[in-house]
């Protein structure tokens, strides 16, 4: 396993990145990435264990309490850490379907999972293409490469082009694991490439966008954000260009019948994921309710008690949601525990869809001072200390910069840069609300819905 | 055990009993009540084993696994059978909650449900008073009989005075089990009082309503009310005029720190097998949504799908509450499970709250015809039944008869005298929505949300 | 003008009646239809003026504030007028579309409408067809009839086949206007026909349904229903078998091009005048949940307090759309004034959506004596009067024959038959939810608001 | 009338400014505060007339065509501007209020409005109380300056101490007009007081948050925050540290019994004006989902369809309910026009409920790009600049500039800083939910609601 200083190191390694602009020659030299390399580092530290020991995020589950353990557990990794998990389990889960059609493929990826384990890496999925015209098929776009493709297939591997975005840590990775975004027909074999880049593969060039808060470099402190400026990870647009990929690291090159397998697995995981994650908010915005509810002398007031109350059964809701998916999880004959894609897609939609509605319940009890509470530093100041003392103040017990604090909390999490991105990231993730509604459905038993009905109506 | 012919014969017992003013004296002449009793001796005959054989309606669930098969098992049971089940656990609950304080209580709850398993009895909770003003307590009332109370105490036994409301089932059952409505302060000693009555105690009467379609008796036939005429129910209006209950049927006369035992555990249990039953629920409405919808030649239309899919996700996240009611139940000392406070008021809130939203969505996808689909009589008919057949199918392989009897089954299940009932009992049983909003925020653990809000703001 | 007894009369003209597949020779004589014709003719009663004088439902407003008065007046009369009205409205509507390519339809339409003003008639609309398999249009249906059409062209007029559904007031009106229900493409001519029909044609059949309560007939009383059981109006599915209609009564016999004008004319003044009884409505339960709550003591408690703001709300939004609708109307050149499409979809569509969850509001508050309050006649009865007497009474001044004419009232206008025909009207009159979506989105002024964001983006 | 320059010198009068702990002594050197100052400046010269002229932001309206003029006209007014027409048309309305009891006070107001005309000077209302603990009135607090209060009357004036919060735009403003927060009741009379105070003030000062960008700073443009860079007000936080004021502009001092008529009377106007702007929100919102719909090739999709006509569905119902408030406002004796507090109210609690679920439409439109679209920068330079413009465009006519400032926009729009401030302040505007439900109950004529339901009831 790696030690966090040896993570920082094996970053140093030529990448190509950029961030507004300009060229990041290292990580943790720029104040708006390098929260996120401590981040990491700091979880390599947590989980290093000398000799041949391995990080727990590389065990696939084979038993429903194992996935409830990882689900839980997975709530305390960073985020390259959850989207390295993610991605080799949906790797394994594509390995265990594609195993019949094309053991190669299997096997090229239960070989590229030993060794990333081996040598602890950190590894995101690479999956959303730049698209184009939406309904226009990837062979229809007046620009081929609009979505990732194979331009020239060697002996010895093949020639990869095209952009990928919304890559979460791709910067803080060491492995961008490529795959189709979609289902592709036959006469789009040259779309359907399924491959593992090193982060630092010539050709590859990461541009960075960020949540980070801005406001450190211009003198206001961390306190002022006090969730963000520790937690925020780079948004990576990655660009291929003319990118080879030797065929041990390749893992579909033209199988259109296997296009779908990737993305289908890699929404399984990072729905479950995601759900597990929304759970975790949905208890966050509902003690933030409550804080603040206490904090301002409003928490036996009715109104404010049925709000919360809504946002008590969200958290509630989504939580149930996880449980029925890990109660209802399918083995594989590899004996991996699979989450039931029923329930895991009906409560990451609900978590997401109701999601805003909850940080307007928020929003709505923690009121304006949400937005309007003075800095950490009128706070510290000589000649505005006093007045923020006497008049955030409410009561015994509750001063103004315990307040004041769960205020700036708040806006951070919810009202200000990262609470944006949060509101898109809810929606986004695991592909937008349309996508977890179609899949929920594709797997409820309208059949026996039908029978049922059918036995009312006397038809049966 | 009991057949249904003995069933039938064990109501021939003298019990009072009114409809539309009138007296009914024998359930099974009265044609807006005799469905419920062949209901329930249907139920009687299919679980009969000759000897000493118990039904299954008795048993209290030791494991997870045996309640969930309950709960599966308990929507193939008739009302009556379910309230019998319900109100024995809730006894039993409130005995274990009992036991150290008052001993004898439990003992005789335990005495009494013994013999109600041994003769194989029907039963229900008797809970809701007549209330008067809502926001007076019992003792505040300018009439002290609003809630059931005891007016005299024997040594044999107490007499008890007042109205018992909204009793499914009454009619047909064989017991009544008083339990008092809410928490009782000192001083109101008179009103803690829970006890089992026979329907037919000198003193009870029983006055009730039906949604059972009247259309029956002015010519029209069961095909028009394809669920509502064979299942139906009276509600009892239940008047206790000074009623004499021996000391072995009394199991509360004054504590009132126990009189809120009764109710929360009867809450549970029906908040629980209500859960079970609007999952259930969802399951009929999304099916009938999508035959009407392929009926239509309408199911792939992009609007229609979207609609089905909300209603699928309606479903699947009522039963996944119920999952987790399930998985996460607890053990008590006497080795019964109880379900999950937490997840049982959540899922029953969300299912009773969202319930008018999917009825909607099926009314929607449905049409008018839903209301003005020809009668069966009018397909039958020399003069009309060409018409009927010819304009009433849509395609090959959907007749007129079939979608004509969609249409009705739809209208008495959702848009009819039964369809009516439903919306309001989806919501009131087992108490409205803000008492489930109530139970399940006082079992969240607040203290945990709290505790991630303050580690966000940096506050822990 | 027509009193009441004329119009009775008028009723008896050989019409072809069916109701539950008998066929019904005197409305009067028919329980379940006689409470609609005692309506309508006392509409015409009241408005009796002798001479010449001409209803007020056949006035075309031209000015905004002759619509309001006329939006108001509406919502006292009966079905009948008011299909009257809108019916000749959308007619003049689609005669001023049609004038420029087709005079001769244009005038045919005001001589009819003259005619009709001055016999005094009421007429309904027929529009929607019977449609068959709905991804099919009319030439594509294995039954050419599932679209009603031109079966013969004759030199004084022409022949239809088809049948028309959810036909309100079909059978106690005089005159069936005829209607394409949607735009009809090249090569469908024959399905490309509006006409107005007497009821009374030979070849026209009406198979009648209703929400009329079944009970008066087996013994209960109108006090059970106390709206229903005088406010009810059948639904009819006409059948036209080969019908001829004369020239004078064709306005229109194959143009293509104006398939929908007619439609459309009529989409307007139906979802007007359904909005304008959805916010009449809005109120109605507004009112029945502030009288319970009070009837209960429950009006000053909080949660009940919100329910009922929510309501208030409903009924101010509804109303707010119909006030911008006339406020924005627009004069067509014949000086009558058209309401504003946008404002009335988006505001009938409000309405629809949300009326359920309004009826749920209602239910939450009033709880279960919803259904279960006793009958009428159990207060009437020596044996069980005084139990009612004494149980249902919550406080002075709130009686049990009080109480509990509001909870039948509650029950019949929400939750019996009657309820169940408002939860689908309210979504399928006038089109349902997804078509009232669409034209408000074809008459928003999307260029402005593409604008608006191009300026705030810098793009302008 | 005033310049620009005049403004802008007008400014530099000693005030005492804080942003960040620091002391601001120059609003136009801080780079966090000159863009307010910069826009309210425009407007100044914008409105500038030489001679007698008066802006329009001073004009009361006296017909309904003047107030929907107003209103439109409000929308191009930088919020400085809004505050002032607001604030001085609040003072008017309470004046019209007290003029029977206390015609000083009236008279006082009417000779400051006049003086602010003439001296076209700008104000903001400062209401909003410290308000220590919220269930506690302010005679029982703590800390009896938690509500701002009189500490001293002398003969020629008052000395008043306390804070007031959320006071956007009060250090661009002049004047600061103090009015209490809520109703005071007998014996609070020192909490009793309105008042104007000039900004610079001895005793005031005015410690600031804003949601400017901070990236501006850290050598990022304003191309990546198009709008808020421009378009940013500072929040105050306002302390009166024992502050004179004189007589002539003290306009309650003690009366209890009009403590609410400020709160009251700018509640109207405040919630006017915001419902103006939630409708013009709602257009700016539908107008960005239609853009990017398009520039993806999504907007003939029918689920994104469905979420765009929902978007117009509530820009249409916000506007209809102003267009209510202004065709039913009403004259006051002064021949001022009142908009209807009762669809103002509705309407402004609809446009505010509903606005996290409108941008939650346009992020579920827009996708993750919203967040992660490389920055202008990088589209800028010659490294990365070929990428981003191959992989951002999508079709012909959609560049990869035209794109990504459409994204860019809609973050900042609704997803970063000003997003979260949006979010937030259309939630609490004009005080929270709660207050606008209550308001609105309150003008709602419940008594003919209770009327039309008796009426069904068959009780009236």
């Amino acid at each position: 396993m790696k030690t966090g200083a040896e993570y920082r190191e094996s970053l140093r390694d030529g990448r190509r990145l950029f961030l507004n602009g300009r060229k990041v020659s290292d990580l943790e030299d720029e104040p708006l990435l390098s929260a996120g390399v401590a981040e990491v580092a700091a979880g390599y530290d947590r989980y290093y264990r000398p000799g041949g020991a391995v990080g727990p995020y590389f065990a696939f589950p084979t038993t429903a309490e194992e996935l409830r353990a990882q689900l839980h557990e997975l709530l305390t990794w960073d985020m390259t850490t959850v989207t390295t998990a993610q991605g080799l389990q949906a790797l394994l889960t594509a390995a265990a379907r594609m195993r019949a059609d094309h053991p190669e493929y299997a096997a090229r990826i239960e070989a590229y999972y030993d060794r990333c384990k081996r040598e602890d890496v950190r590894g995101v999925q690479a999956i959303t293409d730049a698209k184009g015209h939406r309904r226009l098929s990837p062979s229809q776009q007046d620009d081929p490469d609009l979505y990732t493709r194979i331009v020239e297939r060697r002996p010895d591997g093949v020639v990869i082009r095209g952009a990928k975005m919304h890559i979460t840590a791709a910067a803080t990775s060491h492995e961008l694991v490529v795959m189709p975004t979609k289902r592709m027909k036959p006469g789009e074999e040259d779309w359907a490439v399924a491959c593992a880049v090193p982060a630092n593969a010539p050709g590859v060039s990461i541009i960075n966008t960020t949540y980070a808060p801005r406001g450190a470099a211009s003198g206001e402190d961390e306190r002022y954000w006090p969730h963000s400026s520790h937690h925020n990870m780079p948004e990576g647009f990655l660009v291929f260009d003319d990118v080879f990929v030797p065929n041990e690291r390749v893992f579909l090159a033209g199988e259109v019948g296997h296009s779908a397998t990737f993305a289908h697995a890699l929404g399984l995981w990072e729905r479950l994921g995601g759900t597990a994650h929304l759970a975790e908010i949905g208890d966050v915005l509902t003690g933030f309710a409550q804080l603040i509810a206490e904090a301002n002398g409003l928490d036996r007031v009715s109104h404010i008690r049925e709000k919360i109350s809504e946002m008590v059964m969200y958290a509630t809701l989504v939580r149930a949601g996880l449980e029925a998916a890990i109660s209802n999880a399918e083995k594989s004959p590899e004996g991996w525990m699979f989450p039931s894609e029923l329930y895991t897609n009906a409560a990451k939609h609900f978590g997401a869809a109701e999601f805003s509605r909850m940080v307007r319940h928020l929003h709505d009890i923690g009121g304006g001072a949400i937005l309007t509470a003075p800095s950490p530093d009128d706070l510290a100041s000589p000649e505005t200390g006093a007045y923020v003392r006497k008049y955030m103040r409410t009561m015994e017990g509750v001063d103004a910069e315990y307040r004041s604090r769960l205020f700036h909390a708040i806006r951070d999490y919810t009202a200000d840069t990262f609470g944006g991105w949060q509101h898109v990231t809810m929606l986004q993730s695991g592909g937008g609300l349309y996508a977890q509604r179609m899949v929920s459905s594709k797997h409820y038993d309208m059949a026996t819905a039908k029978r049922m009905a059918l036995e009312i109506a006397g038809l049966a």
